[in-house]
């Protein structure tokens, strides 16, 4: 019995409501005067929660281990994020926001260079053509049918487009179709196992019409297929600890991950602001609130401290805003670290901020990575973090007589 | 390999003895100036202890997680009390003393009130009668008898008693008997798997003479079964640990939790005192001690802080004879939690002392659950425990070469 399990068996009604405030990449490294982008911003709200807080850092997925946005979040939604892992086609998929049903099919497509007599790949991408190019092709892929195949094709980026079919029988364990260098041609897709033998003949299809219709463009006449994946039907937050939940999320990766665990995902806007007024107007409606705030981590991405810094100030600011509609657990963390001097994710603890009624309180005064070193809460795992939330919230029943 | 294997096959002789002193429910949450029961008792013994101990908190099965008696004692003991799970008749058994070999089938009942005419339930529990009018119908309840089955019946409280079956074949996996509702007749006894069949005929012909014998009493003219379950044939102490263990306890329950795992039980009285006295008499016998405090359990139960505090203090008295024995190995903590605050188990953390030789010493100058943040022992699991006192009673040979 794992802890999906668990939760799935112990879960009881409680009128208190959870929010999980997260900080895309919020984990810094020391910086200005030694202090990391969380310590150097000034954060008077969170700070003076953090004494009727417990407080502590948290492992995303395993220490050492850098997480994707996919992991880091599911991992903070509770689930084993190496035995639920999602396909690299469904989360390209779900970061240019299209829904993924039940017997959706996914991949991410690069548009290639072939030599027109030899058919052997000259530039796995295609020069890099620009993202205009790429939608004018992908137009013109959309003009491939296959009976009993709903496709839609979408440009992602220079050379790179997402694949999504839909249809009955359409399973994964299907290899990729690019060698991975030039000089070969691209491959087939084979069935890794018997289940996906539908998917293979359809995908191989389309692959036949599409090299057939890009055979005279220049320089991308040709096409690759990886990540081929399926949505990988994960149990839903309703099933799993029986809470209505509600996600806030301004970026179309986190609203499809959201989607992946059955949140339902209101238009929230483009800011914190537009945030913070969807979460007032849907609070009645839910009893969890996943509330992401992205522009930390793409700063940190940048490598710039100070933006960081005042994106993090800026969530200090809606605290008091949160906490006048009175959720019974208020849980502020990040999916990852994105530390300014790695201009990356990274496998950094998170600092963790607890707040709830019935609390072991801890010598911790303020939010920060050092701070939390002295926090009741220890040293956790990102996983832990929704059945401590779920126990404060009065949500859990005793296990075992 | 899980942990019960490693330690089944690293352990040594040693002659250096363990106490394991469980104090029941001693986690506690803030209260008076802000401190919990434990902080708040005046414990000079075990404040001297902490100087020369390790200190840390331990969470009894996984964060969030409240565990009832049976995990929370077997995860004291080492025991995955996920995977090792007791069933709900077999507590209920062990909570009135009955003892359970490995071929019992024990039972939760209810007497509860049928329609005399169409056989459905009216009252599911018969209008909660009192105990000794549950005595009287169990006295009627023993005349029956089934070939090759021993069979004892015995009243629990009110309503409910406890039937236990002794004899060959007989398997759990079955279904109970209570529909859950009024209106409803009590549903016959199913099997779920092939083994559990003959348990299945011998519980309803057990039920049919049952109800022959109460028809004409009022108002409990019928019963259900529930939580059907067979002693999980743990694999004992002297197995796993090749210790010869000692539980002191005063309550049924804990008696027979450490009847599980194959400790031998002697009678220790009602009181504290009698604990002490029944730990000194069988000094020589054991390697192994399991010492059990009841009644922080119950104050934290009833919400009542200074009586709690009351029995912390008690059991501070003792440590001086405890010590004069000469462990090799002393651990101090609780099974779970009990907050007065909340009036009922919980999740949070307990704090744990190890007191032994070779250790490395910390900051912590008290046992309280904030000060036990600073421990050297860090924040582990109840099922760390066992391994730790294993190792620094020198019982625990090196893995691998």
């Amino acid at each position: 019995m794992d802890q999906i399990e668990l939760m799935k068996e112990l879960h009881v009604p409680s009128g208190k409501k959870i929010i999980l405030l997260v900080m895309d990449g919020l984990g810094g490294l020391p910086g200005k005067n030694g202090k990391t982008e969380l310590e150097a911003a000034r954060t008077p709200n969170m700070d003076t929660l953090s004494r009727s807080s417990m407080m502590g850092l948290s492992t995303p997925v395993a220490p050492g281990i850098t997480p994707g946005s996919g992991p880091g979040h599911l991992a903070l939604f509770g689930y084993d994020a190496i035995k639920y892992q999602i396909g690299r086609g469904v989360l390209e998929a779900l970061g240019i926001g299209l829904e993924l049903g039940p017997e959706s099919l996914a991949a991410r497509g690069n548009f290639c260079s072939l030599d027109p007599a030899s058919g052997e790949i000259t530039d796995r991408r295609a020069g890099r053509i620009p993202t205009e190019e790429c939608a004018r092709l992908v137009e013109i892929l959309r003009q491939i049918t296959i009976d009993g195949v709903n496709i839609t094709v979408q440009p992602v980026k220079d050379y790179r487009f997402v694949l999504v079919l839909k249809g009955e029988g359409l399973h994964d364990g299907l290899t990729e179709t690019d060698p991975q260098k030039t000089g070969l041609k691209p491959l087939p897709v084979k069935p890794l196992r018997k289940e996906a033998e539908k998917s293979a003949l359809v995908l191989n299809e389309w692959l036949d019409k599409a090299f057939e219709l890009l055979k005279n463009e220049r320089p991308a006449n040709g096409c690759t297929l990886r990540g081929i994946a399926t949505n990988p039907n994960l149990p839903t937050f309703k099933e799993v600890y029986g809470l209505n939940a509600c996600a806030i999320a301004t970026y179309p990766m986190y609203k499809g991950i959201a989607r992946l665990v059955g949140m339902d995902v209101p238009d929230a806007g483009d800011t914190i602001e537009s945030e913070i007024k969807t979460l007032r107007e849907k609070w009645n409606d839910y009893d969890f609130f996943f509330f992401h705030v992205k522009k930390t981590d793409s700063y940190g991405e940048d490598g710039n401290f100070d933006a960081k810094v005042e994106v993090i100030e800026e969530t200090d600011r809606i605290i008091p805003d949160i906490l006048e509609l009175g959720p019974g657990v208020l849980v502020i963390t990040g999916d990852h670290s994105t530390p300014w001097a790695l201009k990356s994710h990274s496998w950094h603890e998170l600092p963790v901020l607890l707040h709830a009624d019935n609390i072991r309180t801890d010598p911790v005064t303020e939010f920060g990575e050092t701070a939390c070193i002295m926090g009741s809460l220890g040293h956790i795992r990102h996983t832990d973090i929704m059945p401590l939330a779920m126990a404060y919230a009065a949500r859990l029943t005793k296990f075992g007589a």
